[in-house]
């Protein structure tokens, strides 16, 4: 998971609400593509005109317009002025490392930031998401760097299955929403089988690599949670009615949604918890095997060491030493080294180190 | 405990609301039996049709659906369709992953999802249960993988004792929360006999398996807490009269039902916190053992090392050594040795290693 | 302190409000014993009748029934009946595993649960109560096992001294209370002098003792944590007003004896902090020791082991080995080991470990 | 700090209420001495009988009666009972165990409980003092040991100068609690001191002195801390209004000492975190030390243990020994060595353990 | 990031509201700026008298007296006075140590203290800023020890870009506060590099400087912390609209002010986060290492004791060895050792310690 650096910084003295692009540099134009339905059809433009779009806003029908990249600064400008979009919601939408969450402003305007997490390619990769609803209008905005989560909802859109046809902007918004929590349950999945093989390999794994990989795991749900909290916010502040625009109709999804991110939530805070205790249980059993190597030297070495002092005296070669000459010298000092060995081996055993 | 994975990405980019079966793969059709009885008298049917169970609502008589299984998702729709529970509803009944929570729904329909969790063959099962309650109905949903803690309900229906029979709807949902709550004890209990042990074992133990074995009951604690929580929330929100259905005559057995869900809390938090004491007290012996070892070791090392030095010095073979000739040279020596061993001796019982 | 286990389980599948006694198996009777009194007189009887104490309740009077043990369940039932006592009060009552808690029922009852921890022949003993509160009387329920803190009350009710005689049955109430709150004071002063003298040793003590007895302290604050903190909530509540049996005049009282709770909690939040900060204490001289036992280890084995490395060499036996024969030879090899043993050592004071 | 060891034990059984000295026994009387003034004038009277303090009691005019010791209950309760003060706050006043806190009785009276924490030669001294305010009077009492801290508030009112003698015994009251929380910038500065040293230190000091002195430094913060929580409470409270005695004018200087009661509160906070962090790098520095202590012994031992066995292999007396004979045996022996420990090195090396 | 300390020791004793400068001496007078402007045009006097300043407040018109140094405490009071600002609101412009806050007083004054910290020449530099909104004016007061980040904002004055010019007071104080926090944004990158470079060298980092270093950033990050923290509280109590003077056109440009200090916030306790996890992490790493380390010793001595045992015992010169006159004596000896060490081996990798 690319960690999302803030650079801010780079905006440092500018006034508040300026149009600047913050974000990594990208090429090419962004990718805007504009449905307009109702219950009984819709209509799908590529790369329509900014004013166009404007111009298919009616009564009764939705307007989405989708738009893929942000780094056009000037394109984002001119739309969100088109839709009286404020421009301090401009700036938020320009700048990638906004947190996630909900701003009202007037003319009914809602901007809901959210961060897309979802696993790409075996990779974790997050983008900025910002959701204009109006009325009448949904506009979203998107890093898209490749790809996305919103695929199926368009098809459901042009396909005109499950509900989202039937509804106003106020649904279509939530099911923009609801792709993205669906993604994070991918994300956070498949950290639960990292989870899951690191508690498998918690006891025998001996390698520096193991601390390691705990801690990337513990930063992905870190960041993870990061992105999912202020969600949990920004849907309650809907629930409470802070806007206009979402109609009663749509508060079941809503709150459907919410018990989403909830699940998200426990299932983010139990990877932590289990990150903790597979890390506390890996250094308990290191410190059990190193428990059991240094006693094993001690055994060996003070088993040894006093033999060795012995069998070291008796090298010596002082010219008066009558134990040398004694009959069964050898045999005798060979017996006290095992007597010693012995004693020692005897103690360990009442002190329970064997 | 066989720890539920949700398998929620199954469902991504599907609308909410579908009917979806999401949970282990189960052989064999569900289990339905319905229960209609007023304070006079019960009917019983197995197998019942969907319909003919529908057509058994009265006012003044209570009708209690009580399925086991949810992986036949078409009966469970007709079922939820007959009773009018909405199509999000449905969706949380049949995905097993759901956490525990309370919904409320158009026509007073009250969903309660919980994790029925207990000991089953020197185990710890869980299953997800939902509890549907609406205008003179209770639906019950389990996973129902093998028996379940609802029999003594059963019988208490049939049998006509205690206050069941008596009481309309609202209480015979109360009473199946119960039963779930009453299998909460009987895991905390076998939890509490496993710390007990583990508390007793915590000085002696010294293999890996014992960290290991506190790492396991954390987990089941944590996972059992997981379905607790959230239900402590839902009694409130029940006690706090969200629910039309909800009479005033339930609320002292809600709240006692809340004492006891309190009471589960406490006795999984001090668990926790014991089992973290235990660990805690294992690992400070461990040190406490460690610095014995090594101080034996060091005792040993630093009293025979010189003297063996010695020893070694007085086994060089050059030709000039005049202290080999010395008249008590070897007697000397020895001294020497036992000198050196005794100063370190007694600097060792000055630092109070001894 | 002997853990409370709750034996729950025996009650699995009963109704809610059954008259079951849950609890340690007791021989003989119950001891009841009542008081009637008011601000002229007092009459006391020793075992009486049910029937008879309920029918000394009278206006201007109040009526304390003082029953010790709980284990004869008809005893009680026949009791609460007499006294309208709703039946899932008398289950918290006969239960001894029973939340210190409020309840209030119908008839302006109120039931209080507490913990009565008390130092008992240097043994802290902890024992249910359950205090009931009715219109005229005072009903209070104890395990009794050995001896209570409620003597000097009873003392005070029979002299006529103090405020209680003079007050209703809301003062007793608080009174009862106020005693079994003055008996943690003792707990927790005796836990603070076990803790004071932990905190002498932890620098000197090594054996796995100390952990084991730290570890039991902080076991013996959870406990008695876990008795108290409820009991907060219950102050709160009755001084929020919720029973109308809550004289206003008795409030200063009730205040007063929350003060306590909260200094109390404190007290055992203190302790439990101290306890951590002794432990951590303990474990970090373990560790500087550990080091400078490993210090002393490092410095003579390093010393002495290429020393003994060249004595062997020149203790070898090959047939040339000019050093052997030159003029100086021993000298000049005990010259190089001292020369090693100098260099080695002024390194070690260059690292600082000597 | 004397931590103060609450012996409320010495009055279980007794009714609350009752008016006796909880504390450290004292010699000699009270020191009593009464301040009656307005913006005009002000009296003074050492040792005034307690009747006539009460008498100067008058519209328009501040009596503080400024006691020191509370070990004469006796004339504490006549003083009390004079100004028409609880007999629960009496038995606060006497009892110097008593937690920070406030409390409103019937006459508009209000006592607030304060410890007052200062530094007095070097060392930290707690005492308990108690205030109360009444309509036109403040009563204080204070343990009294050594000096206090109200001498800058006495001289200002004997001068006339600030804003005291133009404001009423609300102020006085603000001013009392103002004078002690300027004790404890005093008492927390020394402790940041300590810190600072402590900081400075953490890396090159190995004695079992310094965790210690960290765990001192812990405890005094805590003990502080459990000062001066309770007062954040007490000044929310008198904010909120409910003293009528509190007037709108001295809210602003209220609001003022409760923003340093926080910054305190924040200075004690990071404090904390700062030793936490401080014992922290000293155990990780000790753990690098350890670490390169055993490096250097593991290197010097595996070096030179291969070749003292070699050594000793040559030095063997075995009739027949080839390898004795040879030519350049002992050049072999000695290079054979050496590429043993080369490669050793290398080996080391390679590891990056050296 | 030099540590601010307190001061306010110095001021014991005397009434709160005294005019007294707090913080690090300083040379040289107070630098003073003027502006007064309203949408058309822009007046600026450099060093004006105060009256002078005070004489262009007018109606529709912005004056902003911009100070640089607080050392003056005279010249503080007497613009104070001046502008009707409370002497509790001076007290804390005067003491550097104020912690961040707001002060509503009589008049509609409003005082913000916060602290301004910013990336200096690689330096971390906190001073304290005080701003006072009134009527028609804003005074803002820095230590100013070097160069600030109002320097934007005072061109965008000047030029008239950006939207300052078209707007009130209550503008011009988001706007220093704006400045403020975007200084933030610049620290907490800076420390997020720190904290980048720290995980790269988390695993082969072995000094005792890496401890040091995260101790560092820690303290930083605490500091910053508690800089941040009081200001989000400052800003929630602004949009609650507790000051009059702030006008609900300024009020979308405080929410995301507010935004951006949850921002730093966010950012801030990840970076704490991840220290402990980088610390962690260092520490399971170093542990692992001590295993290796502590690994091959025991490999190397446990092999060669017990051989360099036997070769000292056929060193011995007892006169009557009979193995030593043995055919293959040696070569029988040099086996057994083989032989032993490679039980010791066969043994050690059975345990899998090779």
């Amino acid at each position: 998971m690319g960690r999302k650096r803030s650079k801010r910084q780079q905006k440092a003295g500018l006034p508040p609400g300026s149009a600047v692009y913050v974000g990594q540099p990208r090429e090419g134009g962004m990718q805007i593509r504009a449905f307009a339905y109702d219950a009984k059809g819709v209509v799908e433009h590529e790369h329509p005109e900014p004013a166009d779009v404007r111009a298919l806003v009616a009564p009764n029908r939705v307007v989405w317009l989708d738009a893929d990249g942000v780094h056009d600064a000037e394109l984002v400008s001119e739309l969100c002025e088109l839709f009286g979009v404020h421009s301090l919601a401009l700036e938020d939408i320009l700048n990638t490392a906004t947190r996630p969450k909900l701003d009202l402003f007037e003319g009914d305007i809602v901007l809901v930031a959210a961060d897309m997490v979802r696993v790409c390619d075996d990779d974790i990769v997050s983008e900025h998401v910002s959701i204009v609803l109006g009325p009448g209008f949904v506009l979203s905005f998107q890093e898209g760097r490749s790809g996305d989560l919103f695929d199926p909802l368009r098809s459901r859109i042009r396909a005109g299955n499950g509900r989202v046809r039937a509804m106003g902007p106020d649904y279509l918004a939530h099911a923009l929403l609801d792709a993205i929590v669906d993604g994070y349950f991918g994300v956070v999945e498949r950290m639960e089988e990292g989870i899951d093989r690191a508690e498998a390999e918690a006891i025998d794994e001996r390698t520096t690599e193991f601390p390691k990989r705990i801690y990337g795991l513990k930063s992905e749900l870190t960041n993870l949670r990061q992105s999912v909290v202020p969600l949990r916010e920004v849907l309650a502040r809907l629930l409470k009615g802070e806007s206009r625009l979402i109609g009663r109709g749509v508060h079941p999804y809503l709150r459907d949604l919410s018990d989403h991110v909830m699940q998200v939530l426990d299932m983010v805070d139990s990877g932590r918890e289990r990150l903790n205790g597979v890390l506390e249980l890996h250094l308990a059993v290191q410190s059990h095997r190193m428990n059991d190597v240094m006693r094993v030297l001690t055994v060996v070495s003070t088993v040894f060491i006093p033999m060795s002092w012995l069998a070291g005296v008796y090298g010596m070669n002082f010219d008066d030493m009558p134990e040398l000459h004694l009959r069964f010298g050898y045999f005798g000092a060979m017996g006290v080294m095992v007597g010693m060995a012995g004693g020692m081996l005897a103690w360990f055993r009442y002190r329970k180190w064997l």
